[in-house]
């Protein structure tokens, strides 16, 4: 039997075992919000709801209760100052900035970014779902920039935002990126925060989704990026977002904005017109449960200690089964995050999907990773080992492996046939 | 000594008082909270926070959890296949609606609000200041409107959404309207749901707040605008609102959006977009303590129990001070709601609203009730009785009936002087 009759004899066992595996998103397992159960019953007492002063049951307080500023204030060491905690969604907090943008422009924009013919944002990939759909929806172009080990590929940045003023904004997962792991270094931190944008309205979205999403003794590390643009006078230029989503609950936690002062200011008169203020009896749990930062690290270990043995379960068995050595294909080893990225011969991403599915492994769709969702090599694939308890993780790397072999093995066969027809 | 030297006496006693008493906000009183309690804890333990096999703590479902849409079917009347669940605030989802609209216009639009060159949405007036704010906010040219004992002047109504196709809105508050009290009669509401307007995406935007918000035992009937719209085909121009935030907490309620089947699944589309779904630990906490129409009404009753002696002590002031005998002054007796409004001869509100703040009485600024802040006659004058304790309220009253009679008594000798040099 050749290698390709013994692979698809494997994958037709796997197929016949009716899995039901589920790869596709990054969410918490129930273990980790199990984790986080007190939480819940914090604040049972009238008496627990006031904090500074402040009854966090009635009205009032647009930008968040001081005492979940300093939470995320921990998280991302910016002053509480420049900070708003809102709602439960960053993707809600980044949706609003962009609509706000759209409607009434940005600190110092001429008219609202809906107001110009077309506008643009650098995307780059492979980079988040979600982030290309809000430009999607509101019709704004996707321009593709690479990643590199370091960061977005700063020399066609710097070109392009330098030279064309429809671009607007970028977006950016500057620690452990979405689905690539990749931090951003110092110098491409500093290269954002120095950058010289045709369009003065130009804004950095900076999604520091994962800030404190360790899965190793040795994190990366990420300069903060307000302090390093207000070396450079460009700190009106980011908008960093970040959230509790994969802290507490993914439901029911809190997000924040955090930006210049002047930033700052605008969004909360902005926000008096929008809504009568975010949920501050939430802010005011999670408080009380990370009164400081080494509450909130310990809280993470608990983390990590459920998520690496999972991570290290597809990489293990992508090492074990040589899967590196296969020609066109690599994958990350993250420090942190929530995904792996695995890239595959070009042509191969959507052929895997459908292989995995049919054999009971749900994997993002092929494309996700990229505007429209559209990858033009279609060769990337994020992998999610969150959720699934670790003994479905480990079958779903086994079915995985035999998926990326037969796929490489059946596109080699394809190129012989076609050079020997041609 | 004559009638205004008697009542500036007795004026600047009450100013040396040094009184420091707030009607400004239609706000819950502490004891309104406090009957809330329960909700705090309701839910303490991981495995209360299933419901209906959905992990309430995770990612997931955009349009609210089945038990929290159960709650506002009851409270509305309607069915919970038109109704989205949404966040803590009913202002949110109103101003996400009309951003929505502005962005990308409604089902039927030819292009969204934001490109067409003018916009205009009518406002009955007096209304409530946060809704003009949105149309201010949104460069959306405000068109007043009288309010009738029966509603809106529905003649007027018909005839502009009739011919004027920049119309694309109207803000209403159907039951114990802000700061009217006056609920909408059935003839109102019918005339709304067979309204034919010029501009195919017009869209009435029914903030029923105080849709059990009732004072009395004999309190208003609302007949449910969706059914009714149902029988002329025009169901898809209602967007209803209403939320649980004078029924449990202001800041941490419950906020809900309903309308036609063909409506809820655009918004909830669109959603996608937007958020990863609201609190919906918040929703089953609320769900657990309303299993119900009769536990929401009974909480209710508990409501009216603390607010109603309020509103009584205002009014029975005003009848023992004979205030409504004085030339050009009326107030309402509302049977719901959170206000009393206060009508006073022309350009007298903006200084009896001076004189009750001298004299330590912070009342809403006069012409709030009005688009732009700008009441033509300067006459109505918005009275909130519910936060400040009911000892204070019987202060507060005192204090108004003697600014007003002030102000009133300024007026008349303002008019015989001006009389005599004439």
């Amino acid at each position: 039997m050749n290698n390709h009759a013994q692979l698809l004899k494997e994958y037709e066992e796997y197929k016949s075992m009716g899995l039901k595996l589920d790869m596709t998103r990054g969410k918490p397992s129930k273990e980790q919000l199990d984790i986080m159960e007190e939480l819940l019953g914090v604040l049972s007492k009238k008496e627990d709801c006031i904090s500074d002063g402040i009854d966090c049951r009635n009205y009032g307080i647009l930008d968040g209760i001081p005492a979940a500023k300093r939470i995320f204030s921990d998280i991302l060491g910016i002053p509480t100052e420049k900070i708003i905690v809102g709602g439960n969604s960053s993707l809600n907090l980044m949706y609003d900035t962009v609509a706000r943008a759209m409607l009434s422009g940005v600190a110092g924009s001429d008219k609202p970014w809906s107001k110009h013919g077309k506008i643009s944002f650098l995307c780059p990939v492979p980079g988040y779902d979600r982030h290309f759909a809000i430009c999607q929806y509101f019709g704004i172009h996707m321009i593709k920039v690479p990643m590199t080990p370091e960061g977005p590929d700063m020399d066609l940045v710097e070109k392009l935002v330098g030279e064309d003023d429809t671009i607007k904004g970028i977006w950016c997962v500057p620690k452990y990126a979405n689905p690539t792991g990749i931090t951003y270094s110092a110098e491409t931190v500093r290269r954002f925060a120095a950058l010289k944008p045709k369009a003065k309205d130009f804004r950095v979205f900076w999604d520091n989704a994962y800030a404190i999403h360790d899965l190793t003794d040795t994190p990366d590390r990420l300069d903060d990026i307000l302090s390093i643009a207000a070396e450079y006078g460009s700190e009106d230029m980011f908008f960093e977002f970040t959230s509790t989503s994969k802290i507490s609950f993914p439901g029911s936690g809190l997000a924040a904005i955090a930006s210049s002062e002047k930033n700052i200011k605008r969004i909360t008169k902005e926000l008096a017109y929008q809504t009568i203020g975010f949920d501050k009896l939430n802010q005011l749990r999670h408080a009380k449960l990370f009164p400081d930062k080494a509450a909130i690290m310990n809280h993470m270990a608990r983390h990590r200690a459920l998520i690496k043995p999972k991570f290290d379960a597809v990489i293990e068995e992508f090492d074990r089964q040589g899967i590196e050595e296969l020609q066109g294909v690599s994958f990350t080893r993250p420090n942190g995050g929530y995904f792996i990225s695995l890239d595959l011969p070009d042509g191969c991403a959507k052929r895997l999907v459908k292989l995995a599915s049919d054999a009971g492994l749900a994997l993002t769709s092929a494309g996700a990773t990229f505007p429209y969702g559209m990858d033009p090599h279609d060769s990337n694939i994020r992998i999610a080992p969150t959720f699934p308890p670790l003994e479905d993780i480990k079958t779903a790397a086994k079915v995985l492996c035999c998926c990326i072999k037969l796929v490489v093995c059946e596109r080699e066969e394809a190129g012989k046939q076609g050079n020997g027809i041609l």
